[in-house]
């Protein structure tokens, strides 16, 4: 744990007390979304402090330059840099002449944030005096509509406290804003147009390269003791940047307070030449409804999220507001309305990592969209994949392969690989498995095959045909290799047969042979069509098949495990343990080769093939696994803790497995690695809903059946979730005593718990002590 | 081969016709240098078409910022570019009112380049219709100056051929060059000040960051057939440019002429704020000279050179224009004068690679040197490194390394790492061993032992203790093993157990703890400051040894080889003869990842070690080795023919010697790698040297005496060398029948030829059948 300043609180993350130090990693935290926009917790006010200002629109990068000292062939032409949009919350505020800065404050006293997750809405409140001594209590209250998904909206409250005040609201739209990341101070927006209306002003801009085409807009009216004010602003304008001034004497105790909505409208939903349109549109809306009842809407559509997402944990505050960040989070980020959207591993909280979608989607994010979401969701996550097929051929191509053979990129915004480390870009291939794995998870999970030969299959048979290429026969060894890759496990580069990444490849051969033999017998006009498009032929299926018959994996007779790959065992096995505190993160205190010939492990890694093929090995097999592996992993990766979670919940070391849970479920809260103030690591929140659904509940599905296998770690009283499994709504309460499982909703239910068979009806309760 | 324009002959280099296509790998090929500076054959008069323009100055660099999308702990902070510097060799020439540009000419008729190797100097002439259809007769000659090596001359002859013609000649000076490999527009050099006195002009200008400070200067004098013309020239100026303009009416038949001095002057030599006065200085000596008097002094100069250090073949002019290019560009670029400086791999003729120093200076320029220059030149080359000493220590401690241990950077200008691939700057360590190997190698040559106590033997130690450091104990194996690394052959990255550099490191181990023996012996109050010093310990020498005693080495018993790493015979074995010529060069086909895990060798490596290494292996496992990695070698490094010229030649296989030879030897002229017009390949042109000395000659230094054994190529009637072996000069000469040896100065010798002892006095001549 790095940091301990939030509040345990059941339902919001709060802060009190002002630290400048605290500022960028709050900033992160309290981010809010909705799904098609979001924004780091920036002042609206201006800081003059150390700050991160970030505020993104879904969809909209910019393909920056590959510029790397010494090109490597193969490499993307363009990285996608997540884009920090047009400031629409900002509103400047003057007393007495002063300007309020919080950096620049004599005193700041009951400084107080909350997220209040359970109605999605964000407020600030202090009391600051100015360096003129006027005292001014500010009560803020912001968030982004998930009903209005255009517009977010604002009230400031400003009270001078200790004498009369002139006090000057200034709302403004400012288009010159720069990326946080940008090492050459170039310019990703153009401005096309700043447009003034009444009480409502415009910028219109679009990237540059991209030409996403965006209109940036905000509506404000003022109010002093709650009665509006009719007062006419006064205007200014600058080529990117337009400023409302509000001015009023505001007596000692009256409050002066401004109400902003703002927002963008972009041409992914709207005609380029419609946007202000679109924009005028979506403020007549929020105007009509108001500050007030726009918020009570908010509240209402959090309220269904929630009623489907929660889980609850009792006698456990901590853990429960882990967990409830995670999923707020998450449903911040994605909601799954717009298929053409995906899952960015650091949401709209900063512009780290670039691109929105990664292997996590398939890896992490589907299970906690399966279940907590309608099925067409996670559907929809999968047909992203299978409409950037052709990319994917494509990129393989450049690669040097050939006759339909696809790899997906690491990183895309859309289809395109858009990363350039060839440690990574070339050799990080497991990717491709999680996406066919999906595939396979996605049926089991939902019963839903006509996925499959509609789609599902065409991408399978293009990652078979990648692998096949892809493995080395050696002779040496008689087997086929896998040369020259990098697996989960990111500390280590460009390493032969990687244990997880040719378990994966053979496992996609073998069921992408399996599903051609389904659908050839039960669609037969679909694999008809399939087998002509892609030209399949028995020949091709043979050369498949041999290499997963023949696949090599690295093993060690003396500990009886498999290699995480060739050579692991030359390495100095000391463990992390008897690693110097001082060492850690090795990521921030080790040069680069010191960490690859180390034995330290990023994340799960052959762990993770052991997770998400589980019924092919023994619970002794995965025991020795984990004991031969966790020693060495440091947990560097978001992705890592929760894997592990629910391999020791599985174990019954109920006491490791809470203590993962809690660094998954805390891991921004409370900072573990370091860099929160970068920003959230939203995919692997979806892991830590899987590590109490599958590790404490040990959710599994089998045969079409729903498992169980309920614990509870010792700290809890209860826990709950609700799970959305082929249209019924299952509740599931475990208490140190019994488990409780309830339908909600839907058809009635056989399920297993602890093997044993059980069936419920709808709305029927089962408690099993 | 990739282009055969160039004409053979004996002593110069000759381009005839103009052709556009031809002009960047011209402008290479035919670059001029002094070790002080050097140019790309750049055109004096202004030219539109495709052309790389660069004129650079020894010592010069650029701090370049490292920018990367991925950040790697232990990058260095910057990267230094080798700069393009003003351009002092610019002449406008206007022929009635119309630019004389090569590219933009009816017709071109005559043209001809030649580089004069024997006399140093580069001319061109041309007979040019412009589009006004002025004919004229172009002729140039320009050279820079080994005496006064501030100093570079220009003779710029035009002669209307068909009607008189009114022309203008405008030498010029240009500070606002940039570098041909910016990315990012950056501006490298700060203009101060523009000055005219006279008809002599003067640049101060200061590189950014690194404030290096240089004035750049020329003087002119116009003649009308050969009688000075005294017109008083107008100047023109702007911030960073200076022109004089000479005007004159030219009647058909007669010659204009211009003699134009330039050059620079440099803060290493002078104080900053005598630049100026310096390049006034040189500027009268020049003048007092003149042109012609300048170039006889020229001639005479490289006529001394050429005296020591020419190879002569018969029978084959292609060998021979190709073994004297080598040896030319050598001279230019590097002369020993100044220990300040080194042998960048482009020399002055590119921008490419960065920084001046890599490996190359031990492992293939100390022998030249060494032999060809006065042994004080090889010790300064020592010296370079030992100065560093300290750098090479902080770098190590960057990477986590502690205790005095030394890595010496990959690339470097002052010893400061400046490279920034993980896989090279980090994992290329073997570079350490050709830096300890030279230091061997210089007293083997010499026999001055004078260097090891003195500063040597400091170097060793810091190079031994990063072995021992960088070693990994591996339980598994029961041995050492060295993880992580990438050979000479680069074509392989973070690879386990290299074997050359496994050798390399126990090798220097070794050879560390026997000098420390020796010097403890026979230089006690040395050993005893050294000792001091670096609290050098017995305990930490036994550490040393155990890691040397117990190194692993990768085998094949099946082909009775050292494998060059771990995993090798994991590979698909398709040697480079089964590979599709379209497949080549692969560096320039196939995406990085390809690469990786083919089995194709860029440059000897195994082999590397047999050549360091001869005596330890019989020639029989040199065969196996050699047999079993060449067909695997694809030669894209420049560095991979000489070794492999030289092993062809000790295995009796003078067909393929022959081949390696011409490819080494001719790798620019004919340019094989398809990347003539990015520069030359300097480093490797002491190869070339090698090839010859040491392949075809057998030259080899054992126990302190010489050993021959002389073979000579089939197409070749005779070739000859001179060696200074311990100030003898000794004249080597073979042909189809005898080898021929003659001592032409010093001390009488003891040596051997195939293996029989000889011995010759001064001016005594020997010849063997």
């Amino acid at each position: 744990m790095n940091q301990d300043y939030i509040k345990p609180n059941d339902w919001s993350i709060i802060e009190e007390g002002f630290n400048a130090n605290h500022v960028k990693a709050s900033e992160s935290i309290f981010s809010i979304g909705n799904g098609a926009m979001g924004q780091r917790a920036n002042f609206e006010e201006h800081y003059s402090g150390p700050t991160f200002q970030g505020s993104y629109i879904a969809g909209v990068y910019y393909p920056d330059k590959t510029r790397v000292g010494w090109w490597k062939n193969g490499y993307p032409e363009y990285f996608a840099k997540v884009l920090n949009a047009p400031n629409w919350i900002g509103i400047n505020v003057t007393v007495n002449d002063e300007q309020l800065d919080l950096f620049n404050c004599k005193t700041i006293t009951g400084f107080k944030r909350e997220l209040n997750m359970k109605e999605g809405w964000l407020s600030r409140s202090f009391t600051a005096t100015l360096q003129n001594n006027t005292q001014v209590q500010v009560n803020t209250k912001r968030f982004l509509s998930l009903d209005l998904d255009e517009i977010g909206a604002i009230q400031y409250q400003i009270t001078p406290l200790n004498n009369n005040a002139t006090i000057i609201l200034e709302p403004y739209l400012d288009g010159g804003i720069t990326n946080e990341d940008t090492n050459w101070d170039d310019k990703f927006w153009d401005t096309l147009k700043v447009n003034q209306e009444g009480e409502q002003a415009f910028i219109l801009s679009k990237t540059m390269k991209t030409d996403f085409h965006t209109c940036t807009f905000m509506e404000s009216k003022v109010f002093l003791n709650k009665a509006p004010l009719s007062n006419t602003p006064k205007c200014f304008t600058d080529s990117n940047y337009i400023a409302f001034s509000y001015q009023a004497q505001v007596n000692k105790g009256e409050t002066y307070a401004i109400h902003k909505f703002g927002g963008y409208t972009v041409d992914r939903n709207h005609p380029k030449d419609k946007l202000i349109a679109a924009a005028q549109n979506a403020l007549k809306k929020a105007r009509t409804l108001g500050f007030n009842k726009l918020l009570d809407a908010q509240k209402q559509a959090w309220s269904h999220v929630w009623d489907m997402a929660d889980i609850t944990i009792g006698g456990d505050v901590k853990a429960q507001q882990g967990i409830r960040f995670n999923i707020f989070q998450l449903n911040q980020t994605y909601l799954g309305k717009d298929s053409r959207l995906n899952i960015g591993p650091k949401g709209f909280t900063g512009e780290k990592y670039g691109g929105s979608t990664y292997w996590d989607t398939e890896a992490y994010c589907m299970p906690f969209y399966m279940a907590t979401k309608d099925q067409q969701v996670a559907r929809s996550l999968l047909e992203y994949r299978y409409n950037h097929l052709e990319k994917a051929i494509e990129n393989a191509e450049k690669l040097g392969f050939n006759n339909g053979a696809a790899l997906y990129p690491m990183v895309t915004m859309n289809g395109e690989e858009c990363h350039n480390e060839w440690e990574i870009t070339f050799e990080e291939i497991h990717r491709n498995g999680a996406i066919a794995f999906a595939i396979y998870n996605y049926y089991r999970y939902t019963g839903d095959y006509s996925y499959i030969p509609e789609k599902g299959l065409e991408v399978l048979i293009g990652i078979a045909r990648f692998w096949q290429q892809r493995a080395t026969f050696s002779k040496d060894k008689n087997k086929y290799a896998i040369l020259g890759v990098t697996g989960p496990n990111e500390y280590e580069n460009n390493v032969n047969n990687n244990w997880y990444t040719n378990y994966l490849a053979q496992w996609c051969i073998n069921y992408t042979l399996e599903t051609i033999e389904k659908v050839d017998t039960e669609y037969q006009s679909d694999f008809q069509r399939i087998a002509k498009k892609l030209k399949l032929t028995k020949k091709e299926m043979a050369l498949w098949k041999a290499v997963a018959d023949n696949m090599y994996f690295p093993y060690s007779k003396k500990h009886q495990v498999y290699l995480q790959q060739d050579g692991f065992l030359d390495k100095e096995l000391i463990t992390v343990s008897d690693l110097d505190t001082s060492q850690r993160p090795i990521n921030q205190k080790w040069s680069w080769d010191r960490i690859l010939r180390s034995p330290y492990i990023k994340q799960a890694d052959t762990l993770q093939g052991f997770y998400f093929f589980e019924d092919q090995f023994t619970k002794e097999e995965l025991e020795r696994h984990f004991d031969f592996y966790e020693p060495f992993t440091v947990h560097e990766s978001s992705l890592s803790p929760c894997v592990h979670s629910i391999q020791a919940a599985k174990l019954g070391r109920m006491e490791q497995a809470y203590t993962f849970y809690l660094r998954t479920s805390r891991l921004d809260l409370d900072d573990y690695n370091k860099e929160v103030h970068e920003g959230l690591h939203i995919t692997s929140m979806a892991g830590t809903w899987m590590s109490i659904v599958e590790g404490f509940g040990g959710m599994r599905v089998k045969n079409n059946t729903l498992h169980f296998e309920p614990r509870i770690p010792k700290q809890w009283e209860n826990y709950s979730f609700k799970v959305n499994f082929r249209n019924r709504i299952l509740k599931v309460n475990v208490t140190q005593k019994q488990t409780r499982f309830e339908m909600i909703s839907g058809e009635p239910l056989e399920f297993f718990v602890n093997d044993k068979p059980l069936s419920l009806q709808k709305e029927q309760l089962l408690a099993l002590n």
